[in-house]
């Protein structure tokens, strides 16, 4: 419990993540682009922006999810990723472009941890060079193709070190509690 | 290279991870179920079962990707899933099922890591509760609601202390090159 304060206090508002999810398409994406949302809140980034196609439904889960097992986090559309990506760097962020063709995240995390405030790009099926370009580091999850929710997840893990396993979220609803068989959810409040 | 010859030779054959999917719905999980099973091809498993509704095209994305970027991986429909716990139990297989009311990870992978052959049960909206019965730990990465694709990848990452990120494939057709911009592909065969 200590130790989670200490991360809550001392990591997370001194290093500021937001994630960008390009291009979000609404017949295609919604579970992939939820699954991109939910796994950021859980594994510390504190916003989501997205682009492609306004898709309220993903929104609702999304908020939902933080409203039941609380925050901070928020996601936002943005019409325009690019001019969002490049107001971004003018205000410090170091950007980070996922893709399987980028450098290995396993030589470059050590580097990228001295950023204290990163904008990840995660994009879907076909990503604009110019997202390659405005990125400062463009980063393979390993070169094999698998999962946008998988590297945006491990990218999460590894530059928290893994202390965003124990982070707490404020405000939830509702608790589990982890146990080996069956359902422990304690409530917090109506 | 060196390293990464190591790992071939003396982990990934002493140890055997399988997955296996619960209730894919082609309706609504065709990508999701794609990228559960690339996850697992990427990170270290080597087959994934499916059960709940066959497939072909989630089956042939997977194959197809196993033939261009290399094995050994293997996608398999099973129609009864509990079966398949079942027997897979009784040849030593542990049995983990990854749901986010289990014990939670960062407390059990020392004592996961001493099997050598685990099936990772993944499975979708409602699993029943047979399967968190069979299992021989329930297991949560994270206490939140995410994705079933995370939950996965780091439950291998963990089992695999990160030494599959530099897993080599075999017999695929080409090999990515890390750099920072643009694609740069090697063809290895036709």
């Amino acid at each position: 419990m200590e130790l989670q304060n200490i991360y809550i206090k001392e990591v997370y508002p001194l290093k500021m993540i937001e994630v960008l999810r390009l291009s979000h398409r609404v017949s295609r994406d919604p579970r992939i682009s939820t699954h991109v949302a939910l796994t950021a809140r859980a594994f510390g980034a504190s916003k989501i922006y997205y682009s492609g196609q306004k898709d309220s439904n993903v929104e609702d889960t999304v908020n939902k999810i933080t409203e039941n097992f609380g925050g901070p986090f928020e996601i936002e559309y943005v019409k325009d990723a690019l001019k969002l990506a490049e107001e971004k760097k003018k205000k410090g962020f170091f950007i980070v472009h996922l893709t399987m063709y980028g450098l290995q995240i396993q030589k470059e995390i050590k580097d990228i941890k001295k950023q204290k405030n990163i904008l990840v790009l995660v994009g879907s099926e076909k990503v604009l060079p110019e997202f390659y370009k405005i990125a400062d580091k463009n980063i393979a999850v390993t070169g094999q193709p698998h999962s946008e929710v998988m590297a945006l997840g491990l990218f999460l893990d590894m530059y928290f070190d893994r202390k965003e396993l124990d982070k707490n979220f404020n405000n939830g609803k509702m608790l589990i509690i982890p146990q080996n068989l069956g359902k422990n959810v304690k409530k917090l409040k109506e």
